[in-house]
């Protein structure tokens, strides 16, 4: 299943850590590749592919300022994150079994209405109010059911080697 | 099962939003609350605190800048999140059986060595780069076996009712 992020309303001066953290947990957790949206930020862009040259995989990010195209020309199904959604465990395995492609969009500041309207399914992860990256999260790991942890990302010039105790980083 | 988050060497300048993300997934999800360490900062308290008032439920957030001295007077387990540590797949059972007080660490910058040394667990969720508030999130399912998305949180003066769209608020 092929999955990419929409990184909606990244604005340049408030969100490059979260948004940066949003593309990492995309891309960690088993997706494709991340469209950003909002304000243009070649730094995060470069940023995250130097992440994916030196710790591998095929992850894939761009920028594309009109995110009403995005969704147009996109051939395949959409989620839209929200707290205002219906619960991950209600509608995850009809999710899962759409068997198309899947956009995943996560907001920053405020989502135009619009967004709700075009998306497949608006999903809640918890309807409390809490953080893109954690709802990203655990909306990956719920969809890929827990095998997203063990993805081996080829190509990689740099690995660490799991401990009990201290920091183990082998060079490839 | 009680569980804190100890979030490490908060940056003022740096680190208020993803230290703001910490503190509400760690509510959101299930933790009884937060201790701050690191540059102290009363806003981010502040902030926490009116969620709290207005979502409801107990969370605690306060401020130490002394960890060592936090880690020595816990009484119960720790647990420090980080890519280095061993999958949480493996280790979250014995973890969750420990039936002891938990405390989460997680760090901003870079975590110092005692840390890794003095935990109980030093755990990762994948060992790829990414972000701490997505490592706490999936932890914190993986901890409550997904019970913590049905959290009821008391005392809340607003809630939400999931939508398939748009949003519907009730003020209680």
């Amino acid at each position: 299943m092929e999955v990419w992020v929409l990184r909606l309303g990244h604005r340049r001066r408030r969100d490059p850590r979260l948004t940066t953290h949003v593309a990492l947990t995309a891309r960690a957790l088993g997706c494709d590749g991340m469209i950003l949206s909002g304000e243009k930020d070649e730094k995060i862009i470069e940023g995250i592919k130097r992440v994916v040259k030196r710790w591998g995989g095929g992850f894939e990010v761009k920028y594309e300022k009109n995110w009403k195209k995005i969704i147009k020309e996109w051939k395949g199904k959409i989620v839209h994150l929200t707290m205002y959604g219906l619960p991950v465990e209600e509608k995850i395995n009809e999710i899962r079994n759409c068997r198309k492609k899947l956009m995943i969009v996560v907001g920053s500041g405020k989502v135009p209405a619009e967004v709700y309207r075009v998306a497949d399914w608006n999903i809640s992860i918890t309807n409390q109010p809490h953080s893109e990256v954690a709802a990203l999260a655990i909306f990956l790991d719920r969809l890929f059911e827990g095998k997203e942890l063990e993805k081996k990302f080829k190509n990689a010039k740099i690995r660490i080697v799991p401990q009990e105790k201290g920091k183990v980083i082998i060079s490839l």
